[in-house]
C-alpha cells in the first residue's frame, strides 16, 4: 500500500494533473468533504476502474453551508482518511486552504436553476450553488477525464450532471449507488453525530422508503399514496421530518403518477442532525 | 490564403479540440459574434501569436441581450466573417445554432457578481451573466489554451477576467487594445446601424474621453473634473449619454481621486445606437 500524495495548493494540483495529462493518462475524481467512510472508498475503488489516476479532494467547502448549519463540528481526519485512501490505490489528495480556494475579490457563482429547486435546495438556501461553483472550481484545477459521485446525494448529482451538461464542461459524470450499513442506513459522515438512541432509531428512514417502493412493486402509482406509505414508517421515529417526495428520476420535477422513472428522497432530523436518503424507483 | 474549416456542432468542435490537443499544439480562441471587423482582425492577427492553431466562434448568443435590445436585427455576415478570418489564418471557425447552445433543459448560469455591476451591467440587467455563461461554455467545447479579448469591451474583459480566476478555469486571458477609425471611432459591429449624420457625431465620443485623459495628464486627479470634461465634449453630440464614469482598471471599483491605474468609461445613444468607449488614464 503506497502513500497518497498531499497537495495543498490549486497551482500545484493543476501542475500535477497537466503532467499526467501530457503522459496521455486518464484522471478519474472523487470530490470529498473528508471524514472518509465506506461510501467514499466504494467511490474510490470505482474511480481506479476509470483511469490511470486517482484525484481525491477533502474540503470542506463553507459556500454550501447555511449560517446555522454544520461547517465549524463537521467531522475532519486526515490522518485516517488518507489511510483509506491509499487503501484503495489512491494516488493524490487535494487539500485546499479556504484562503486559497476563495481569495479575497472571489465573487463568481454557478447557478443551477431548476434542478436546485425544491427538497433540499429549498431547506438549505445557496447549498446547490456553493456545490455547483466548489465543484466547477475543482473540475479546472484537477482537469478530470471523470468525476464519481455518490448518489446517496441525489439531488447533488442531478445539479452537477445538468452543470457540466449545460456548462459544456469536458468531463464524464458517474453516479454510484448508495452504500448502507447492515440494517439499511444510508452511510454519511453525519452519522458521527447521531447518539446510540438516535442511531437505532435512524434506521427507520431507509424502512419507510422501502415500504414505499414496496407498494410501488405492488403495483401501486399514486405518489400521494406512496409518499404516505413512507411516511407512516419514518414519522414516529424522527424529531422532525424535513420532506418526503417523490421526483422524476432525470429532471427531478414533481410527479403525481408514476409512469416514468421515478425517485423517492426524503430528509429527516434527529435532534440537530439532518439525514437524507433516497431510493429509485423503477 | 487557405479556407476556415467552419464547424457547427458543439460535439465536433470538442472533438477537433481534442485531436489538436493530443498532438501537443496550443489552441487561441476568439469569440466574436460576428460581423467581423478590423479590430476582430486584429484579436485573431494576436491569437496567431499565441499558439498553433487559432479558433473563432460566431455566435450571436440571444442570452446576452435584453428583451428590447437588437437581438434580431444585430449584423450578420459569415461569408465576409470567413474571408477576414481566412486572410489572417484562422484554422477553424465555430458556428453554433442557439438550439445547440441551449437544448431544452438548459438552466445553469454563471454569475460574476461585484464587477457585472453599474456600468453597462446597470443598464443592461443580465447582460453579463450572459456573456460570462455562454464564454464558459464556448471554453469547455474548444478548450483553449489562450482567448483573446478586446478591451473595447473593458467591463466585459474584467468579467472573464474574474470568472477565469474564480472558476479556475485552464485559458490564459489576454486583452487587446481597440483599434479606431481614422477619426479615433472605436471599431464596433454595431457602427454599421448608424446614418451618415450619426457617423460624423459619433466620433465626440472619443474626443470626449480624449479630453478627459489631457486634463488628467495635465494633473487633474479628480474623477469629477474628469468626467466633466469628458461630459463637455460628449453630451452636446449624442441623443442620450447613458453613463460616463471613472473606475480602477482592474477591479473596475468607482473611484473619486485617481492614485492608482483608473481607466474611463462611456456609453451613449445615436437613435436607438449604443455606442460604448473607454480609455486607460495612467
Amino acid at each position: 500500500m503506497s502513500n497518497v500524495e498531499v497537495i495543498r495548493h490549486p497551482a500545484e494540483m493543476s501542475a500535477w494533473a497537466e503532467a499526467v495529462r501530457e503522459r496521455g493518462e486518464r484522471i478519474a475524481f472523487v470530490p470529498t468533504m473528508g471524514a472518509l467512510h465506506a461510501g467514499h472508498v466504494s467511490l474510490l475503488s470505482a474511480a481506479r476502474e476509470h483511469a490511470d489516476r486517482v484525484a481525491l479532494s477533502i474540503f470542506v467547502n463553507p459556500t454550501q453551508f447555511g449560517p446555522n448549519e454544520d461547517l465549524a463540528r463537521y467531522p475532519r481526519d486526515l490522518v485516517g482518511d488518507l489511510t483509506k485512501a491509499a487503501g484503495v490505490g489512491t494516488d493524490v489528495a487535494f487539500v485546499p486552504e479556504v484562503a486559497d480556494m476563495y481569495p479575497p475579490g472571489a465573487q463568481t457563482v454557478v447557478e443551477v436553476r431548476e434542478v436546485s429547486k425544491g427538497l433540499c435546495g429549498d431547506r438549505r438556501p445557496g447549498h446547490f450553488s456553493g456545490v455547483a461553483t466548489v465543484v466547477c472550481k475543482l473540475f479546472g484545477i484537477i482537469r478530470p477525464h471523470v468525476a464519481i459521485f455518490g448518489e446517496k446525494d441525489f439531488q447533488q448529482l442531478a445539479v452537477i450532471r445538468r452543470m457540466v451538461l449545460d456548462l459544456d464542461l469536458p468531463v464524464e459524470i458517474v453516479g454510484c449507488p448508495t452504500l448502507r450499513e447492515q440494517d439499511g442506513l444510508a452511510m454519511s459522515s453525519r452519522n458521527a453525530y447521531l447518539s446510540p438512541d438516535e442511531r437505532a432509531r435512524a434506521v427507520a428512514l431507509f424502512r419507510g422508503l422501502s415500504a414505499a417502493r414496496e407498494c410501488f412493486r405492488g403495483g401501486e402509482r399514486s405518489a400521494l399514496a406512496l409518499v404516505e406509505a413512507a411516511l407512516h414508517v419514518i414519522t414516529p421515529s424522527f424529531d422532525r421530518v424535513d420532506y418526503v417526495e417523490i421526483r422524476e428520476a432525470d429532471s427531478l420535477l414533481p410527479v403525481q403518477r408514476l409512469d416514468k422513472p421515478a425517485v423517492i428522497l426524503a430528509a429527516v432530523f434527529l435532534g440537530a442532525t439532518r439525514l437524507i436518503d433516497n431510493i429509485r424507483l423503477f
